[in-house]
């Protein structure tokens, strides 16, 4: 469903991006599986796991922040890397302030899976 | 920040609207406070408390889906109603998969507030 510039297949344990990096590309997971997780005192708590269709990467893309989570493959794994060019003309068509209703949603997401690991983390 | 329509002020207890429900006009406070909840087998789950400058509402409206949570003033409190003509062009920018990964960012908060409200409920 979402345009494609280009597929990439990764390795059992590779990681995809890191948390608190600075990318911001968006991915679709082309067939395979992605862990997401988040580093908590050297303890890897898992956030999320995504399958085949599942996208990843939007939240650092549409809040213009640092990677939330590590994203790691399951298994072989072949993402697609969404079109930037698409991805971006379709944000800057956006006024400040309707960007700024996207950024708090993001915010929230980001807020709620803070209170989900340290649920994990500190039972 | 945003434009705002029309104002509307609830005192105590009052409902801006129920869980389940089909609006989808989206909110900023303008004075005073709002808890969102839900409803666990009668028991209402407190998922968030929002005070002057907050927005609320924006899942259903970003999403197309029913409300997520209920929205209750918590003292008298004044809430601005986003102007919805401006909100509605903005999002009719969009292409359609550009709002399927809005829409995937509203579902994964909604998942994300799903399981803290578990959490809170099943200790």
């Amino acid at each position: 469903m979402f345009q494609i510039a280009a597929y990439e297949t990764f390795q059992d344990g590779q990681v995809i991006f890191e948390e608190g990096s600075s990318g911001d590309w968006v991915y679709e997971i082309d067939a395979g599986t992605i862990e997401l997780s988040r580093n908590v005192g050297g303890q890897r708590v898992v956030v999320e796991v995504l399958q085949t269709g599942e996208v990843f990467g939007e939240m650092a893309f549409v809040a213009k922040i640092p990677r939330t989570a590590t994203a790691r493959a399951v298994g072989e794994t072949t993402v697609g890397i969404m079109d930037r060019d698409y991805l971006d003309k379709e944000l800057n068509k956006l006024t400040g302030s309707f960007r700024t209703l996207l950024k708090i949603l993001v915010m929230r997401l980001k807020k709620a899976t803070d209170n989900i690991v340290d649920a994990k983390v500190s039972p």
